[in-house]
C-alpha cells in the first residue's frame, strides 16, 4: 500500500452521499431520513436504464417521492445513454446535482448547459478505464466530476486500486483550475468505499465519497458515517 | 355508449391488480401491504426503461424488496427492449408473472420459453394500434394477454374505447382456444380503468383489470376495491 | 392488364399531390408555385433521414420557407425513424397532413395522437410488403392512408402492379368504416404515377396522387396535370 | 399425434437441405462433399451475426470458400440484422437462395428485388411466432418460403410440433397461388428435423427438409439421407 | 477578453464560408450565387440526420441542385452517423470539402480515406467538448480540420469562448506539422462569428470562417463581408 | 524511409500469427496444422460481426472446431460491437487471448475483467486512427496490445506508415511500466505485415505480427515463416 500523506493544501470539507441502492426500497423514505439524521449529506441516487449498464434501477417517479423528504442535495448519477431526454425529468422531480457519463452523450457541452439552465449543478462521471481527455475542453462548465472506482451496474463491488492515481491526477487539473480563477469543482468517488479505505481515497484528493454497501448494510448508520469521518479526518481533513 | 349485456358464458373470476406506479415510491412495502389488505388479488409491476417507453421506472431490485411482504403474484409488465437478458433477473426477484410487448423481442417464443424456464407464467402486451395478429402462432405458450388501453408509459391517461372490441376479440379466441382442449390463458387490461367503466370492460370479457391512480390516488383501497367488485358483478360475474 | 371498370359507388375527388423531391432545389419556392398554378392541389413533402430510407433528403426548415407562398396542404410524409421528436418540428414548420411509417413508431397509437395535436391530419404510411394488419385498430385515427406503390427511398421507380390489389382492399376497408360511421379517409398512393396507369390506379380506389417526376420532369406542368386528371375521370372520376 | 395422411394433391419433389452447422467447420469442405456423395439435395448455410440472433457463425468468405467443391444449391439462410448490404457479398461468394427475416429489413420487397437482382433465388423466413401476415404482398416476389421450426440461433433443438399448422397453412396459400397462375414456391422446413417426425412435416407440406445434428452428428450419412427419404415417401411422396 | 495580438508567423489567406442553413430555402439558388458575388469563398453546407443531431436538414439532392450554379468549393460538413454510406453520395452530388464528426465513425482513417479516393477533401470536426486526441493519429490524413464554437444542431447559437484557446492548440499542431514537412491544413471555426469576434477568431488562428444568420440575416451580404475581412485584417492578416 | 536502427533495450521473442482469415476456410483445419508445423506461433482468428466492421466472417463454433488440433495459443480478435456477451461462448470455444476494441464496449475496465476470469489473456486493440489515451488507465489489466496497421474488416490491404511511430510510443510506454514494476505486455501489429517490412516493425517494437496473405497466399509456409524470422533478426532481436 502507498503510504498516506496527508496533502499540505487543504481540501474542501468532505461530503457523504450515501447510495439509495443498497438501502431497502420497500422503505426508501424511511432510509433517506434515517441516514440524514446519521449524518449523510447528499442521497446518491443511481439510475440505470439497462442500456448503459446491465442493470434497471430507479427513475425520476421515485425521486419525486423522495424529494419532499428532505432538503439535502439529491445527487443523481445518470448510467443512461442517450441522456437529454432524461435530464428535465429528474430536474422536474427535485435532483440538485445530475451527472452523466460522456461517451453516453453526443454533445457533451450541451448536455452539461442543459443540467445547468434547468437549475441542477452538472458533472461528468469516469468509468475506471475512462481517459482524463473528457475533461480537457469542460472544466469551466462542471460543478463536479465523478469518479468511477468500481465498473457501474451493480452494488458491492470492491474499490479499483488504480483509482487513486487518476483521483491524484484530477485534484491536480481542479486545483489548477481553481488558481487560474475557475470556479470550484467538486471531485466525487463511487464504488467500494469503505472504512478502511477512505482515508487514503480522501488523501487522494476526493471531497465527496459514494458509499452504498458500507452504511445501509449496517445496522447503525450514525456510527459508520463517523467512522468514515474519522478515517477522512486522519487524511488531513 | 354500447349496451352492457352479461355474457352467458360465465367468466373466469375476475383478478384486481393495482399498478404500483401509482403508488408511494416512498413506502412502497406499506403500499403493497395496505392494497393486498384491502382486497388486491396481484401487485402490477411496471416496468419502463426509458428505450421502450419514454420513461424510465423501477427494476428488478425493487420487485425483490417488495416479495417478502406478500404471497400474492407479482404481475411484471416489461416495457424493456430488448427483453431476454431482464428475465432472469426479475424471475430471481420474485416475479409470478412476466409479460412482454412482442415487438420488443425479436425471438417471441423464445422469450416466452424463457420466461416459463424461469418458473414464471408467460403473456404478450398489445399496444393499442397493435394486431392480433401476435397471437396467431402462441396461443399453446401463453398463460395471460395483457391488452394496453392507453399507450404505456405514463400513469393517469384515459380508457381508450376500441380496446372494448379488441378485448371481444381476444375474449373469442381464448374461448375458442379453451373449446379446442387448450389451456387456460387470462386476458388482462392495463390503462384508464375505473369504476365507470369497469363494468363494461368486464362485459368484454376481461378478467384481470390494472388500476393505477384509480386506487392509489383515492384515500380509502378498500372501499374502491369493494366498488370496482360490485361493477364487475353487475356484468354478470 | 385487368380490365378497367369504374366502380359505382362514387370516389372522393381526385387530389394531384407533386412530390417536390423531383423539383429543382434551387428555386423550390417558385416550383411550388408553379406546380400549384398549374393545378396541383397538395404538395407532397418527402423527408428522409438516412436510417428508415438509404437517402436524406429535406426537414422541417425547407418545409417553413415554403410555407409562407401557399395555402395549399403540405402533405408531409415522414420516412424517418424514430418518428415522434420530428413531429412538433413539422407540425410548427407549417404542415397539415402528416403520415408516417407504422414500423417506425413502438407506440402508433400515441404518434397518430400527437399529429393530431399538433393540428395535423394523421396517417399511416404501407410499404409494398407490408400487412395491412396495422390498419385493424386505428381506423378512427386516422385521416388518410398512404400505399407505397415502390420502395421508399428514391425517385423515378416503376409502379408495382400488386399495390391495385392492395387498393382495392383498402378502398373496401374504408367504405365499410365511413357505412358504420366513421369519419373519411382519404387514400393515397405514391410511386410510378404516371399518365399511363393513373386510370387504373384511381379505379382501383385512390383518391390522393403523388406524382415526382411525371410532373417535375415535364416543361408544362399544367398540361401534364390535365393529363393526368383526364385519364382520373376516365376511370368514372 | 395427428394421424398422418397422405395428401392427394402431389407436393413437389422433396430437397434434402443438410445445415453445415452441424458439420465439422475444420474439414468443411470435406463434409460438403461427403453429404452430396451420400445424397443431400443443397447445402444450408446459417449466417448468424450476433445482433439478430445471439451468435455468430459464418459469413460470405467460408461460402466463397466451398462454392467450388459442389454444383449444388447453397441455400444462405440470413440470420441477420439488416439485411441488405450483406445480400451482393452473399451472391457474389456463390449463394444460390437467399432467404431472410421479413422483421430484420425495413423494405422487404426491396431486398426480395435485390436477391433476386443478384442472381439468387429469393425467399422469407419466418420464425415459430411470427405471424404469415408477413406474406400477404409478396406471393408474386418469393422463390422460397422458410419455416422455423426453432428459434434460430442454436442447432440441436427440438421439433415446435405448431409447426405442422403453420405448414398446412402455407401450403395452402401456395397451393392457391399456383393455381391462380403464379409461379412455383418451395416450402422449407429448419428446426429438429429428424427421421421419426419427418414423415409428418412432410405430410404438412413441406418440400425442402433443413437437418442438422440429424445427419451431420450420425457416422453413416448416405444411411440415414436414406432413411429421411423413405420417411418423407411414406408420407405419400 | 484576452488581448488581441496579430500572430508574428503569417496565416494562410482567409476564407468566408455562408452556411446555407440560414439561407432562404425557397431560393436557395439564388442566395448561393448572391452570396458569392458578394465576395464569398465556399458554401458551407449543413448535413444533419436527426440522429447524430436533433435536427433534418438537406441531404445529396439538395447539393447537386446548387452544384451547376458555382465553381466555387462546396463545404459539406456532415452531421450524421454512420457516415461511409453518405459520402460516396456527396461526393457524386458536388462537394469538394467533406467533413465528419470522428465519435460518428468506428473506422475514422477509413472514412478520411474514403472521402478522398472520391475526389474530395477530408476533415475532421470536433464539437466543443470532443478531445484533440482525435487528431493524434490522422495529421497526414486531412485536409481539414474544423473546430465547432457552438454545439451542432441548430443555427443562430452564441459563439463558446472556450474555442479560442482550442483554435490557438490546434494551430500550434498545424503550424509543427507543417514545419515537419507534413501538408498544410485548413482550421475552420463555425458557431456564432460576428463581426464583433471574427478578429480574435482570427487572431486565435482560424482561416475558414463559417457565417450563417451573421450573413444572411442581414440585407447586404457584400457589406457584411466586407466589414469580416475588414476585422480579420485587424487581427494581422 | 527512416533509418533502421536496433533498438539497444533487447525486446521480447517475436512471435509469428498467422491470420487464419487468409486461409482456405474449406479445409481449415489442415491449414491450422501445416502452418503451424511451418514454424508459426499463434493462430490469429478474426471475429467480424457487420456492425463493428462491414464484414461477418467466423465464430466460436469455428474456434471449437480447432481447438482440439493445438496446442498454440489460438489469439482472437474480436471485431464485434458490443463485446462482452460473446467473451465467454470464445472461452468455451477454447481461445487463449481475447482482444476487442475499446470503443466497442461502454466498460471496457469490465470486459477486460471478465475475459481474465474465463481463464484468457485480455487485451486492446486500437484502430490506426484511435488514440493512446484508451491505454491510460488499464495498463495493469492487460496481456496484449494489438496495433491495427490497416483499416479492419477485410484482407489484403497495404500496412499505414505511421503506425511505426505509434508502435514506437506504445513500446515506450510499455517498457515504462515494465521498468515500474508492471507485468509484461505483449505488443501485437496486424495488417499488411510482409518480408519487405516486417524488420522495420519490429525495430519500431511489435514482438507479435499476424501475417495474413503474406502466409497463406504462399506455397510454401516454412519458407515464408523463415524469411520472416530472418528478417525480424535484422531488427536486433
Amino acid at each position: 500500500m502507498l503510504p498516506i500523506m496527508p496533502k499540505t493544501k487543504s481540501l474542501p470539507a468532505a461530503r457523504i452521499a450515501p447510495s439509495i441502492l443498497s438501502a431497502d426500497f420497500a422503505r426508501l423514505g424511511e432510509e433517506v431520513k434515517n441516514v440524514l439524521a446519521a449524518g449523510a449529506d447528499w442521497i446518491h441516487f443511481d439510475v440505470m436504464d439497462n442500456h448503459y449498464v446491465p442493470n434497471l434501477t430507479i427513475g425520476p417517479m421515485v425521486c419525486e417521492a423522495i424529494r419532499p423528504l428532505t432538503n439535502a442535495p439529491i445527487d443523481v448519477h445518470l448510467m443512461v445513454e442517450p441522456v437529454d431526454a432524461i435530464v428535465p425529468m429528474f430536474a422536474k422531480a427535485g435532483a440538485n446535482i445530475i451527472t452523466f457519463h460522456p461517451e453516453a452523450s453526443r454533445h457533451v457541452d450541451r448536455t452539461l448547459g442543459l443540467i445547468r439552465e434547468h437549475g441542477c449543478k452538472a458533472g461528468l462521471v469516469l468509468n475506471p478505464a475512462t481517459s482524463l481527455s473528457y475533461l480537457d475542453h469542460v472544466m469551466d462548465k462542471i460543478d463536479i466530476i465523478l469518479l468511477m472506482s468500481v465498473n457501474p451496474g451493480f452494488g458491492g463491488q470492491s474499490f479499483i486500486p488504480g483509482t487513486l492515481d487518476k483521483l491524484r491526477a484530477v485534484r491536480t487539473r481542479i486545483d489548477q483550475h481553481v488558481e487560474n480563477g475557475g470556479q470550484s469543482i467538486d471531485l466525487e468517488v463511487d464504488g467500494g468505499v469503505k472504512i478502511d479505505n477512505i482515508r487514503e481515497i480522501r488523501a487522494a484528493g476526493a471531497d465527496a465519497f459514494v458509499a452504498g454497501s458500507a452504511i445501509f448494510g449496517k445496522p447503525d448508520y450514525a456510527a459508520i458515517i463517523k467512522q468514515l469521518r474519522e478515517q477522512i479526518a486522519l487524511a488531513g481533513g
